[in-house]
């Protein structure tokens, strides 16, 4: 989070959770780490993930196994996410992010679903931004664990 | 839905009543109408929206000037939905879908929250696809209204 923002009520620490969890899946995904990556998805619900060009991958073994293919490639990409921000509503969670590739940029939506205390990975989708986002102090990023 | 398919249950009705939803999203879309594009979003929580190749759009008047700078444009898209699937996650629901613009296809997650007995849109990303879907008999689609 920026410096110096204290953070107060239920609503703040939800999001914090939320932004936890999406700083976790990022935290795999950069060091390729599939075991990791197993425990940010749900194992209680249906998952769907959409690569950037791909079309959908639907359950956890196909999704988990998609990333397994990711993260052990030769070619497995270099990953920052900037500027997550979370809209929660109820018992989901919504994260907008961006997420930077070898200097070149694509947009996220993450998608947790509350389990208890913490927050699973439901639903991610990935896509190329035409844009470059700007950087710099405005930078809000995950939480710092 | 495919022709012979018996509804029954609580959760097809649901899973229904979100591809509805759906279904006006794109209705409007084809139809150009933004009165009906108003409609479909959700007027009581904060709303996000991703465009192919766009950063983020956030809030109700941002998100839906947006819609009405795309609809009411010169050169407005045809679209066709096809292969709509919802996943339910209590009051939220998520779904995928493949856009058909003018022979190009890009991939969809649209997110709904329960509001009373409708849904109401909350969130939208498109993006590019580097394979065109198998179109055909197992064409799923929106429900026929």
């Amino acid at each position: 989070m920026p410096g110096g923002v204290v953070l107060t009520g239920p609503a703040m620490s939800e999001e914090v959770s939320v932004l936890f969890a999406n700083d976790a899946f990022y935290t795999a995904f950069a060091g390729r780490d599939t075991e990791a990556m197993r425990e940010v998805w749900s194992e209680k619900v249906n998952l769907r993930c959409i690569h950037p060009g791909w079309d959908e991958i639907t359950g956890r073994e196909d999704v988990l196994d998609s990333w397994a293919a990711i993260l052990g490639g030769d070619a497995a990409p270099d990953i920052i996410c900037h500027h997550a921000s979370a809209i929660i509503y109820g018992d989901v969670a919504v994260v907008v992010c961006h997420e930077e590739i070898e200097n070149a940029f694509l947009i996220a939506t993450n998608i947790f679903e509350r389990q208890g205390r913490i927050w699973k990975m439901i639903h991610h989708q990935a896509g190329p931004m035409g844009v470059r986002p700007r950087l710099g102090d405005a930078e809000a990023g995950p939480p710092v664990q």
